[in-house]
């Protein structure tokens, strides 16, 4: 890295969005990513809100209390949060108490609530009117504020004290006679969201809703801050980021670039858990060595009865597991559900077991053998279907995310029947 | 169901949110789902606009072309789109002969884009203004207009020939002096979106920026509709559902609540698929009996040294797939990160061969099958990191998604690997 590289890199950045400074300083190795930082020029605030916090946590590792407190000042509150509750309990009480008293208490107050919650996703920004004043009122008022708020498409009707009564648009300001009164055009068709309301849910409600922002109360319908659909759009691609990279056993917050070191830790955890499942299936295995000694083929066809169930599980997991996140799955239809799942795959199983038993029966010139594959991968799908339908239900119930454990779980099922089905049968009736 | 029944749903329908009534229908099964359409009453325009394309297909289809057409002309524009296109040309031909000329021309232009493109998402509701104009006069102008557009967080600013110049924010209207002309205060900070720029790349334009909504112009600037928030986090949700479910080898459209047979047929191609890839491990390992029926422990340990590849391959793969998706892997950094995976694949497989050595040497009282089984585990490992890497920046490259292929081509090289070295190693030191 030459001085040059740097003066060519900051000349660059003066004319880039923050956020793709962001995305650049992503995709940088760890330490690159460092050297760049400390040598470079750009709006520290504006880009550290738009990183991810696994990314960004060696950069803020390296900054003081009193620059954290300086970028922080300058987020808005929900991004200052956000980045505030990465860090330890004591750095975030040096951090507040390097800032001024009036973002120290905006931040307190937020700080207090769940990240994945609605208090942990609003902004405080509001700006609130009383209803009783006409929209000339309102408009001299905001002629002499120089800017709203980013994101502002109300302004939210209060009374004195502070409880919540409406929204007044801005398009309904400028569509409507000046004389009438803030409470004969303000709207109150949007529910308000009380503060401890699940993120996922709040997600849920903008995407039926197309909402752009909506308020947030405490149990008393005090006014405690807005929710706007930016903030909406990182909650739905976290939470699919989550379900995907959960499948495989990987954090959320997994580095892409991070050293290779914490990487492998971090990875072999996973590796660790799934391998004590293909013990117990080697254990299954290792119960019909008899049979294995005699008949060679089992050991060569027994991979495919494993793999076919793994597989048709999965589908239903996966249908399942979105079934549940999109809330399609209920008590009332849970049992018809059931049903077709089993039914799908009883009906592949028996497709799949007619080729695979042909094919057995063929290489191995056995027509035994046939019978005994095609049973075990009819018997395999029945239970995959079962436990790929029942396994997130009951996950979910337990509070076990089904994407991060579902998968593991039904593998070690359908590798355990499918193994112990096909070398039990072949034990019984070719031996 | 009893007409009491349907009493009482049209009671609690009069009083529930379209999407509710989207979410309750698409939770029924199929044919129950067309008996309730049928047999209640609520706005079928606002409920059709909210349902997945798969679940609402089959009401369509029973729908006649005067009542697709009625209620298509009561949508947004790009949601009347998105209906329309999944019938077929003939019936799309019919609805939007029975519909009035002005709804006609207006869909026809946007049904000649791309599902996937800018032009797709768009809506042509757009209201527009010359740039000499003062803001009092624009005030006046609006305030004859008994309504905005939904979701209008501003005007678009053109000249005399619709050629796009700036955004006039509501925001800006309303805390500005009205004698200001609107080109002093019109915004040109947003560049506008061509016509044909992918969905996806529209989402990450949103997500980066947040904006609420964004003009959409042709190569002559000229100014074709806008885009808002909310048709993007209908994106956002597909694509990542896209990738939950092609991972599953699940189509996008799979309807939960479909008919047995036809999610039968659906799933039994997938399976077929890697019945192929199984048959090839199986093949892999036929070549191998005289060394299977001579040691029997190779059969009970050899899914392990599959399974360990299988595994770490695919956090690779998701980790990559993730990557590609948010752009943060280039031609710049694949090498860093080849070298990376490589090594964390390498390293987990000198931790759980060892691991794994040991139990095998244990359990089968045999050092050399310890030795064997941990080098294949190296050997497995070390492929599969470098098959979860570069498969899916090769598929991407022959235009193949990865979420789709990935995992079966991957599953493929560390069953292939995993099988022919342990029981190649076996063959060689063993016997």
């Amino acid at each position: 890295w030459q001085k040059a590289a740097f003066d060519e890199l900051n000349e660059l950045f003066a004319e880039t969005h923050p956020s793709d400074i962001a995305r650049f300083l992503e995709s940088l190795p760890a330490k690159q990513r460092v050297i760049v930082w400390k040598s470079t020029e750009f709006d520290r605030a504006e880009v550290l809100s738009y990183m991810h916090d696994a990314e960004r946590a060696e950069l803020i590792h390296r900054m003081g209390a009193e620059e954290v407190a300086a970028a922080t000042t300058e987020m808005d509150t929900d991004d200052a949060v956000d980045l505030l509750q990465t860090l330890s309990e004591q750095r975030v009480e040096q951090v507040l108490m390097a800032m001024d008293e009036e973002h120290r208490q905006q931040l307190s107050k937020v700080l207090f609530y769940d990240e994945d919650s609605a208090g942990g996703l609003m902004n405080v920004d509001t700006l609130t009117v009383r209803g009783d004043l006409s929209i000339k009122v309102i408009l001299r008022y905001l002629r002499r504020h120089a800017e709203l708020p980013d994101k502002t498409d109300a302004l939210f009707v209060v009374d004195a004290e502070n409880r919540y009564r409406g929204m007044l648009f801005l398009a309904d300001i400028v569509t409507n006679n000046p004389d009438l009164l803030v409470e004969d055009i303000m709207s109150t068709q949007i529910t308000p969201i009380p503060v401890n309301m699940p993120s996922q849910s709040v997600a849920l409600l903008f995407e039926q809703h197309g909402f752009i922002s909506v308020p947030v109360i405490d149990q008393d319908s005090t006014l405690l801050g807005r929710i706007t659909v930016d903030d909406v759009l990182d909650v739905i691609r976290e939470e699919s980021d989550r379900t995907l990279l959960h499948r495989a056993g990987l954090d959320e917050e997994d580095d892409m670039f991070a050293p290779t070191l914490s990487t492998t830790w971090a990875r072999a955890v996973w590796l660790g858990i799934n391998l004590l499942t293909a013990f117990l299936a080697s254990y299954v295995i290792g119960q019909f060595e008899n049979a294995l000694s005699q008949i060679v083929a089992l050991a060569v066809l027994m991979p495919i009865v494993a793999s076919m169930g793994g597989i048709a599980g999965t589908q239903t997991l996966t249908v399942m597991i979105r079934g549940i996140a999109l809330g399609k799955v209920s008590s009332a239809n849970a049992f018809w559900l059931l049903k077709k799942e089993v039914a799908v795959g009883v009906l592949n199983g028996l497709i799949w077991a007619v080729v695979v038993g042909i094919v057995a029966m063929i290489w191995f010139s056995s027509i035994k053998l046939g019978l005994v594959i095609g049973a075990a991968i009819v018997i395999n799908l029945f239970f995959a279907a079962f436990s790929g339908m029942l396994l997130p239900l009951i996950l979910k119930r337990l509070s076990i995310d089904p994407a991060l454990a579902g998968g593991v779980i039904l593998t070690t099922v359908t590798d355990v029947i499918g193994f112990a089905a096909f070398l039990g049968l072949a034990t019984l009736w070719l031996l």
